[in-house]
Protein backbone atom coordinates (compact mmCIF):
# COMPACT_ATOMS: atom_id res chain seq x y z
CA UNK A 1 0.00 0.00 0.00
CA UNK A 2 2.64 2.27 0.84
CA UNK A 3 4.49 2.02 -2.91
CA UNK A 4 1.28 2.17 -4.54
CA UNK A 5 0.64 5.50 -2.32
CA UNK A 6 4.04 7.06 -3.62
CA UNK A 7 3.48 6.31 -6.94
CA UNK A 8 0.15 7.71 -6.86
CA UNK A 9 1.68 10.92 -4.87
CA UNK A 10 3.86 11.31 -7.56
CA UNK A 11 1.95 11.07 -10.47
CA UNK A 12 -0.28 13.11 -9.04
CA UNK A 13 2.55 15.66 -8.13
CA UNK A 14 3.92 15.14 -11.60
CA UNK A 15 0.30 15.49 -13.19
CA UNK A 16 -0.31 19.37 -11.59
CA UNK A 17 3.44 20.14 -13.05
CA UNK A 18 5.17 20.31 -9.03
CA UNK A 19 7.98 19.38 -8.12
CA UNK A 20 8.34 15.30 -7.78
CA UNK A 21 10.10 15.43 -4.26
CA UNK A 22 7.82 15.43 -1.42
CA UNK A 23 10.08 17.20 0.57
CA UNK A 24 9.81 20.51 -1.45
CA UNK A 25 6.01 20.19 -2.28
CA UNK A 26 5.12 23.91 -2.61
CA UNK A 27 2.05 25.33 -0.10
CA UNK A 28 -0.84 24.51 -3.13
CA UNK A 29 0.36 21.31 -3.06
CA UNK A 30 -0.47 20.95 0.54
CA UNK A 31 -3.94 22.93 0.18
CA UNK A 32 -4.46 20.64 -2.89
CA UNK A 33 -4.17 17.75 -0.57
CA UNK A 34 -6.64 19.11 1.76
CA UNK A 35 -9.52 20.06 -0.80
CA UNK A 36 -9.16 16.07 -1.94
CA UNK A 37 -8.89 14.57 1.77
CA UNK A 38 -12.76 17.28 2.42
CA UNK A 39 -14.11 15.88 -0.73
CA UNK A 40 -13.62 12.55 0.15
CA UNK A 41 -15.04 12.77 3.91
CA UNK A 42 -17.63 15.18 3.00
CA UNK A 43 -18.67 12.04 0.40
CA UNK A 44 -18.39 9.61 2.98
CA UNK A 45 -20.68 11.69 4.90
CA UNK A 46 -23.22 11.70 2.27
CA UNK A 47 -22.89 8.22 2.13
CA UNK A 48 -23.28 7.37 5.69
CA UNK A 49 -26.24 8.89 5.85
CA UNK A 50 -28.20 8.26 3.13
CA UNK A 51 -27.19 4.41 3.45
CA UNK A 52 -26.40 3.90 6.88
CA UNK A 53 -23.26 4.25 8.61
CA UNK A 54 -23.17 0.00 8.72
CA UNK A 55 -24.06 -0.41 4.90
CA UNK A 56 -21.85 2.07 3.50
CA UNK A 57 -18.22 1.20 1.93
CA UNK A 58 -15.56 2.09 0.85
CA UNK A 59 -16.67 1.41 -3.47
CA UNK A 60 -19.39 3.84 -2.18
CA UNK A 61 -16.98 6.32 -1.26
CA UNK A 62 -14.97 6.53 -3.64
CA UNK A 63 -18.22 6.23 -6.39
CA UNK A 64 -19.37 9.47 -4.26
CA UNK A 65 -16.20 11.22 -3.88
CA UNK A 66 -15.85 11.09 -7.55
CA UNK A 67 -12.22 10.25 -7.19
CA UNK A 68 -10.37 6.97 -8.18
CA UNK A 69 -9.84 4.48 -6.14
CA UNK A 70 -6.17 5.05 -5.85
CA UNK A 71 -6.40 8.47 -4.89
CA UNK A 72 -9.00 7.15 -2.20
CA UNK A 73 -6.87 4.61 -0.58
CA UNK A 74 -4.32 7.41 -0.74
CA UNK A 75 -5.95 8.99 1.90
CA UNK A 76 -7.61 6.75 4.17
CA UNK A 77 -7.15 2.61 3.73
CA UNK A 78 -10.40 1.86 5.43
CA UNK A 79 -13.82 2.95 6.77
CA UNK A 80 -11.95 3.02 10.06
CA UNK A 81 -10.04 5.58 8.90
CA UNK A 82 -12.74 7.90 7.32
CA UNK A 83 -14.80 7.84 10.38
CA UNK A 84 -12.00 8.38 12.27
CA UNK A 85 -11.55 11.63 10.55
CA UNK A 86 -15.23 12.73 10.04
CA UNK A 87 -14.83 12.73 14.24
CA UNK A 88 -11.79 14.60 14.21
CA UNK A 89 -13.02 17.18 11.63
CA UNK A 90 -16.68 17.45 13.55
CA UNK A 91 -14.56 17.72 17.27
CA UNK A 92 -11.98 19.88 16.24
CA UNK A 93 -14.39 22.76 15.39
CA UNK A 94 -15.13 22.28 19.53
CA UNK A 95 -11.54 22.36 20.25
CA UNK A 96 -11.28 26.10 19.38
CA UNK A 97 -14.48 26.47 21.23
CA UNK A 98 -12.86 25.38 24.40
CA UNK A 99 -9.68 27.06 24.04
CA UNK A 100 -11.74 30.34 23.29
CA UNK A 101 -13.76 29.90 26.72
CA UNK A 102 -10.55 28.97 28.28
CA UNK A 103 -9.11 32.33 27.15
CA UNK A 104 -11.75 34.48 28.89
CA UNK A 105 -10.55 35.94 32.35
CA UNK A 106 -14.26 35.69 33.40
CA UNK A 107 -15.37 33.33 35.91
CA UNK A 108 -16.11 30.05 33.89
CA UNK A 109 -19.24 27.89 34.93
CA UNK A 110 -19.99 24.29 33.58
CA UNK A 111 -23.55 26.09 32.63
CA UNK A 112 -21.26 28.48 29.92
CA UNK A 113 -19.21 25.86 28.61
CA UNK A 114 -22.26 23.75 28.24
CA UNK A 115 -24.56 26.41 26.86
CA UNK A 116 -21.66 26.96 24.12
CA UNK A 117 -21.27 23.47 23.37
CA UNK A 118 -24.71 22.81 22.66
CA UNK A 119 -25.15 25.88 20.03
CA UNK A 120 -21.94 24.05 18.02
CA UNK A 121 -23.13 20.97 18.37
CA UNK A 122 -25.93 22.26 16.15
CA UNK A 123 -24.08 24.41 13.81
CA UNK A 124 -21.73 21.12 13.39
CA UNK A 125 -25.11 19.05 12.81
CA UNK A 126 -25.93 21.94 9.88
CA UNK A 127 -23.30 21.27 7.21
CA UNK A 128 -23.78 20.74 4.16
CA UNK A 129 -22.59 17.68 3.76
CA UNK A 130 -25.34 16.19 6.08
CA UNK A 131 -25.55 15.85 9.96
CA UNK A 132 -22.71 14.52 11.33
CA UNK A 133 -24.58 13.61 14.53
CA UNK A 134 -26.42 11.06 12.96
CA UNK A 135 -23.15 9.15 11.74
CA UNK A 136 -22.18 9.57 15.78
CA UNK A 137 -25.49 8.36 16.94
CA UNK A 138 -24.47 5.20 14.09
CA UNK A 139 -20.84 4.89 15.60
CA UNK A 140 -22.06 4.38 19.22
CA UNK A 141 -23.88 0.97 18.04
CA UNK A 142 -20.95 -0.07 16.03
CA UNK A 143 -18.54 0.80 18.61
CA UNK A 144 -20.26 -1.89 20.30
CA UNK A 145 -19.56 -4.16 17.47
CA UNK A 146 -15.92 -3.55 16.14
CA UNK A 147 -13.12 -2.73 18.32
CA UNK A 148 -10.85 -0.46 16.18
CA UNK A 149 -14.49 2.48 15.98
CA UNK A 150 -14.59 1.58 19.92
CA UNK A 151 -10.81 2.20 20.19
CA UNK A 152 -11.86 5.88 17.85
CA UNK A 153 -14.56 6.13 19.79
CA UNK A 154 -13.02 6.50 23.04
CA UNK A 155 -10.41 8.35 22.10
CA UNK A 156 -12.55 11.25 20.40
CA UNK A 157 -15.05 11.41 23.65
CA UNK A 158 -12.18 10.79 25.94
CA UNK A 159 -10.95 13.92 24.30
CA UNK A 160 -14.21 15.70 24.32
CA UNK A 161 -14.70 15.08 27.83
CA UNK A 162 -10.91 16.31 28.85
CA UNK A 163 -12.30 19.21 27.73
CA UNK A 164 -14.74 19.38 30.31
CA UNK A 165 -12.63 18.04 32.96
CA UNK A 166 -10.29 21.23 32.54
CA UNK A 167 -13.69 23.66 32.74
CA UNK A 168 -14.55 21.83 35.90
CA UNK A 169 -11.27 22.49 37.66
CA UNK A 170 -11.27 26.39 36.33
CA UNK A 171 -14.89 26.46 37.90
CA UNK A 172 -12.82 25.02 41.29
CA UNK A 173 -10.60 27.32 41.20
CA UNK A 174 -13.12 30.41 40.09
CA UNK A 175 -15.31 29.21 43.18
CA UNK A 176 -18.07 28.29 40.84
CA UNK A 177 -18.31 24.20 41.90
CA UNK A 178 -16.95 23.00 45.06
CA UNK A 179 -13.10 22.65 45.18
CA UNK A 180 -13.74 18.72 47.18
CA UNK A 181 -15.34 16.75 44.56
CA UNK A 182 -13.11 14.82 41.69
CA UNK A 183 -13.65 16.74 38.70
CA UNK A 184 -13.20 13.66 36.56
CA UNK A 185 -17.17 12.70 38.17
CA UNK A 186 -18.66 16.95 36.94
CA UNK A 187 -16.73 16.14 33.69
CA UNK A 188 -18.41 13.01 33.38
CA UNK A 189 -22.23 14.35 33.93
CA UNK A 190 -21.19 17.20 31.64
CA UNK A 191 -20.39 15.26 28.82
CA UNK A 192 -23.44 13.38 29.58
CA UNK A 193 -25.56 16.16 28.40
CA UNK A 194 -24.30 16.31 24.82
CA UNK A 195 -25.43 12.51 23.82
CA UNK A 196 -28.26 13.17 25.33
CA UNK A 197 -29.22 16.56 23.90
CA UNK A 198 -27.98 14.81 20.52
CA UNK A 199 -30.58 11.64 20.68
CA UNK A 200 -33.19 13.25 21.60
CA UNK A 201 -33.48 15.72 18.93
CA UNK A 202 -32.42 12.97 16.21
CA UNK A 203 -35.30 10.49 17.98
CA UNK A 204 -37.97 12.91 19.44
CA UNK A 205 -37.25 16.10 18.10
CA UNK A 206 -38.61 18.77 20.09
CA UNK A 207 -35.23 19.66 21.70
CA UNK A 208 -33.50 22.99 20.72
CA UNK A 209 -30.42 24.87 21.61
CA UNK A 210 -32.99 27.30 23.31
CA UNK A 211 -35.24 24.83 25.59
CA UNK A 212 -32.52 22.68 26.02
CA UNK A 213 -30.26 25.69 27.75
CA UNK A 214 -33.27 26.74 29.76
CA UNK A 215 -33.24 23.36 31.08
CA UNK A 216 -29.39 23.96 31.96
CA UNK A 217 -30.27 27.15 33.50
CA UNK A 218 -32.85 25.69 35.65
CA UNK A 219 -30.73 22.59 36.90
CA UNK A 220 -27.35 23.19 36.98
CA UNK A 221 -25.94 25.42 39.93
CA UNK A 222 -24.67 28.80 38.66
CA UNK B 1 -51.76 -14.62 10.86
CA UNK B 2 -54.34 -13.28 13.13
CA UNK B 3 -56.02 -16.90 12.11
CA UNK B 4 -53.06 -18.83 12.32
CA UNK B 5 -52.56 -16.60 15.69
CA UNK B 6 -55.44 -17.65 17.11
CA UNK B 7 -55.11 -21.43 15.85
CA UNK B 8 -51.81 -21.47 17.26
CA UNK B 9 -53.21 -20.07 20.18
CA UNK B 10 -55.98 -22.81 20.55
CA UNK B 11 -53.59 -25.79 20.14
CA UNK B 12 -51.47 -24.72 22.77
CA UNK B 13 -54.50 -24.23 25.07
CA UNK B 14 -55.66 -27.68 23.73
CA UNK B 15 -52.34 -29.03 24.32
CA UNK B 16 -51.78 -27.76 27.57
CA UNK B 17 -55.38 -29.31 28.73
CA UNK B 18 -57.20 -25.92 29.61
CA UNK B 19 -60.06 -24.64 27.90
CA UNK B 20 -60.50 -24.01 23.94
CA UNK B 21 -62.18 -20.37 25.06
CA UNK B 22 -59.82 -17.49 25.81
CA UNK B 23 -62.85 -15.74 27.64
CA UNK B 24 -62.34 -18.59 30.25
CA UNK B 25 -58.46 -19.21 30.09
CA UNK B 26 -57.95 -20.28 33.34
CA UNK B 27 -55.09 -18.47 35.52
CA UNK B 28 -52.15 -20.54 35.54
CA UNK B 29 -52.52 -20.16 31.40
CA UNK B 30 -51.65 -16.90 31.38
CA UNK B 31 -48.77 -17.04 33.88
CA UNK B 32 -47.18 -19.95 31.01
CA UNK B 33 -47.99 -17.26 28.49
CA UNK B 34 -46.17 -14.78 30.06
CA UNK B 35 -43.35 -17.20 30.63
CA UNK B 36 -43.14 -18.46 27.19
CA UNK B 37 -43.21 -14.67 26.32
CA UNK B 38 -40.22 -13.98 29.00
CA UNK B 39 -38.17 -16.89 27.39
CA UNK B 40 -38.72 -15.49 23.74
CA UNK B 41 -37.82 -11.92 24.95
CA UNK B 42 -34.45 -13.02 27.01
CA UNK B 43 -33.61 -15.39 23.76
CA UNK B 44 -33.55 -12.44 21.72
CA UNK B 45 -31.45 -10.33 24.54
CA UNK B 46 -28.90 -13.08 23.92
CA UNK B 47 -28.87 -12.89 20.47
CA UNK B 48 -29.14 -9.35 20.32
CA UNK B 49 -25.93 -9.17 22.48
CA UNK B 50 -23.69 -11.85 20.96
CA UNK B 51 -24.46 -10.87 16.96
CA UNK B 52 -25.80 -7.41 17.01
CA UNK B 53 -29.18 -5.94 16.59
CA UNK B 54 -29.47 -5.09 13.22
CA UNK B 55 -27.74 -9.09 12.25
CA UNK B 56 -30.28 -10.81 14.55
CA UNK B 57 -33.33 -12.78 12.67
CA UNK B 58 -36.51 -14.01 13.78
CA UNK B 59 -35.06 -17.10 12.84
CA UNK B 60 -32.41 -16.87 15.22
CA UNK B 61 -34.76 -15.72 18.25
CA UNK B 62 -36.58 -18.83 16.96
CA UNK B 63 -33.17 -21.48 17.66
CA UNK B 64 -32.45 -19.45 20.47
CA UNK B 65 -35.77 -19.73 22.32
CA UNK B 66 -36.13 -23.58 21.66
CA UNK B 67 -39.81 -22.75 21.05
CA UNK B 68 -41.82 -23.58 17.35
CA UNK B 69 -41.51 -20.74 14.83
CA UNK B 70 -45.31 -21.04 15.15
CA UNK B 71 -45.00 -20.42 18.58
CA UNK B 72 -42.45 -17.92 19.06
CA UNK B 73 -44.66 -15.77 15.97
CA UNK B 74 -47.80 -16.12 18.31
CA UNK B 75 -46.17 -14.13 20.96
CA UNK B 76 -44.41 -11.67 18.19
CA UNK B 77 -45.33 -11.01 14.27
CA UNK B 78 -42.02 -9.13 13.94
CA UNK B 79 -38.41 -8.32 15.07
CA UNK B 80 -39.79 -4.38 15.81
CA UNK B 81 -42.87 -6.11 18.24
CA UNK B 82 -39.58 -8.19 20.27
CA UNK B 83 -37.70 -4.86 20.61
CA UNK B 84 -41.01 -2.72 21.52
CA UNK B 85 -40.97 -5.37 24.28
CA UNK B 86 -37.21 -5.85 25.60
CA UNK B 87 -37.89 -2.03 25.72
CA UNK B 88 -41.28 -2.41 27.74
CA UNK B 89 -40.02 -4.81 30.18
CA UNK B 90 -36.67 -2.73 30.95
CA UNK B 91 -38.24 0.38 31.24
CA UNK B 92 -40.92 -0.52 33.27
CA UNK B 93 -38.92 -1.28 36.01
CA UNK B 94 -38.12 2.27 36.13
CA UNK B 95 -41.78 2.76 35.87
CA UNK B 96 -42.16 1.07 39.12
CA UNK B 97 -39.19 3.16 40.13
CA UNK B 98 -41.01 5.98 39.45
CA UNK B 99 -43.98 5.98 41.20
CA UNK B 100 -42.20 4.70 44.46
CA UNK B 101 -40.81 7.86 44.20
CA UNK B 102 -43.67 10.01 44.15
CA UNK B 103 -45.33 8.13 46.77
CA UNK B 104 -43.28 9.81 49.33
CA UNK B 105 -43.86 12.71 50.91
CA UNK B 106 -40.70 14.16 51.15
CA UNK B 107 -39.25 17.00 49.57
CA UNK B 108 -38.10 15.36 45.95
CA UNK B 109 -35.26 16.71 44.12
CA UNK B 110 -34.66 16.09 40.33
CA UNK B 111 -31.28 15.59 41.89
CA UNK B 112 -32.80 12.36 44.09
CA UNK B 113 -34.58 10.86 41.00
CA UNK B 114 -31.69 11.32 38.85
CA UNK B 115 -29.59 9.26 41.67
CA UNK B 116 -32.15 6.48 41.57
CA UNK B 117 -32.75 6.13 37.84
CA UNK B 118 -29.03 6.04 37.64
CA UNK B 119 -28.67 2.93 39.83
CA UNK B 120 -31.69 1.64 38.56
CA UNK B 121 -30.16 1.54 35.24
CA UNK B 122 -27.24 -0.61 35.99
CA UNK B 123 -29.66 -2.70 38.07
CA UNK B 124 -31.29 -3.76 34.64
CA UNK B 125 -28.45 -4.29 32.72
CA UNK B 126 -26.68 -6.61 34.65
CA UNK B 127 -29.90 -9.03 34.04
CA UNK B 128 -28.80 -12.94 32.98
CA UNK B 129 -30.10 -11.95 29.73
CA UNK B 130 -27.52 -10.08 28.87
CA UNK B 131 -27.32 -6.15 29.05
CA UNK B 132 -29.89 -4.68 27.50
CA UNK B 133 -28.26 -0.90 27.57
CA UNK B 134 -26.10 -2.30 24.90
CA UNK B 135 -29.32 -3.23 22.87
CA UNK B 136 -30.76 0.05 23.62
CA UNK B 137 -27.76 1.92 21.82
CA UNK B 138 -27.75 -0.60 18.77
CA UNK B 139 -31.77 0.60 18.71
CA UNK B 140 -30.77 4.25 18.80
CA UNK B 141 -29.16 3.78 15.92
CA UNK B 142 -31.49 1.62 13.83
CA UNK B 143 -33.85 4.66 14.63
CA UNK B 144 -32.36 6.59 12.09
CA UNK B 145 -33.16 3.53 9.66
CA UNK B 146 -36.19 1.99 10.27
CA UNK B 147 -39.26 4.15 11.16
CA UNK B 148 -40.94 1.52 13.19
CA UNK B 149 -38.09 1.02 15.46
CA UNK B 150 -37.97 5.29 15.22
CA UNK B 151 -41.55 5.49 17.05
CA UNK B 152 -40.95 2.94 19.35
CA UNK B 153 -38.21 4.57 20.65
CA UNK B 154 -39.52 7.74 20.58
CA UNK B 155 -43.01 6.49 22.30
CA UNK B 156 -40.47 4.52 25.27
CA UNK B 157 -38.18 7.90 25.58
CA UNK B 158 -41.04 10.37 25.66
CA UNK B 159 -42.80 8.09 28.39
CA UNK B 160 -39.60 8.18 30.51
CA UNK B 161 -38.87 11.68 29.65
CA UNK B 162 -42.63 12.24 31.23
CA UNK B 163 -41.30 10.88 34.11
CA UNK B 164 -38.73 13.64 34.60
CA UNK B 165 -41.63 16.06 33.83
CA UNK B 166 -43.70 14.97 36.89
CA UNK B 167 -40.47 14.91 38.88
CA UNK B 168 -39.79 18.55 37.49
CA UNK B 169 -43.17 19.64 38.55
CA UNK B 170 -43.27 18.29 41.80
CA UNK B 171 -39.92 19.77 42.24
CA UNK B 172 -40.89 23.16 41.30
CA UNK B 173 -44.80 22.53 44.16
CA UNK B 174 -41.98 21.60 46.37
CA UNK B 175 -40.01 25.03 45.66
CA UNK B 176 -36.77 22.52 44.78
CA UNK B 177 -36.74 24.05 41.83
CA UNK B 178 -37.39 27.62 39.92
CA UNK B 179 -41.43 27.58 39.08
CA UNK B 180 -40.71 30.04 35.95
CA UNK B 181 -39.42 27.50 34.26
CA UNK B 182 -41.02 25.30 31.67
CA UNK B 183 -40.89 21.92 33.30
CA UNK B 184 -40.42 20.01 29.62
CA UNK B 185 -36.99 22.00 29.46
CA UNK B 186 -36.02 20.55 32.82
CA UNK B 187 -37.28 16.99 31.80
CA UNK B 188 -35.29 17.14 28.99
CA UNK B 189 -32.13 18.03 30.17
CA UNK B 190 -32.64 15.41 33.20
CA UNK B 191 -33.17 12.43 30.28
CA UNK B 192 -30.18 12.81 28.71
CA UNK B 193 -28.17 12.24 31.87
CA UNK B 194 -29.40 8.40 31.58
CA UNK B 195 -28.04 7.85 27.34
CA UNK B 196 -25.02 10.16 28.23
CA UNK B 197 -24.34 7.49 31.44
CA UNK B 198 -25.28 4.16 29.73
CA UNK B 199 -22.80 5.21 26.70
CA UNK B 200 -19.83 6.52 28.63
CA UNK B 201 -20.11 2.86 30.36
CA UNK B 202 -20.12 1.54 27.56
CA UNK B 203 -17.86 2.90 25.06
CA UNK B 204 -15.34 4.30 27.54
CA UNK B 205 -16.08 2.33 30.99
CA UNK B 206 -15.22 4.46 33.45
CA UNK B 207 -18.12 5.56 34.96
CA UNK B 208 -19.77 3.75 37.91
CA UNK B 209 -22.93 4.83 39.71
CA UNK B 210 -20.90 6.03 42.43
CA UNK B 211 -18.61 8.13 40.34
CA UNK B 212 -21.53 9.74 38.62
CA UNK B 213 -23.74 10.34 41.26
CA UNK B 214 -21.09 12.16 42.96
CA UNK B 215 -20.94 14.48 39.48
CA UNK B 216 -24.15 14.58 39.76
CA UNK B 217 -24.29 16.30 43.67
CA UNK B 218 -21.88 18.42 42.65
CA UNK B 219 -23.59 20.15 39.46
CA UNK B 220 -27.46 19.66 40.24
CA UNK B 221 -28.56 22.46 42.23
CA UNK B 222 -29.91 20.98 45.21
Amino acid sequence: MSVLYRLLKARQLVKNGHSFYVSSVPKVTEEHRLARREQIVAAARVCMNAEGFHKTTMADVIRESQLSAGAVYGYFKSKEEIVAAIAEDALSTVDELFENLLASDEPLTPLAALEATVDQVVRVAGAPAGDVTRIAVQAWAEALRNEEIREIAKGKYCKLRGHFLVIARRAQADGTLDPDVDPQHVAQVMFSMIPGFVLQRLLIGDVTPATYKAGLRALLRS
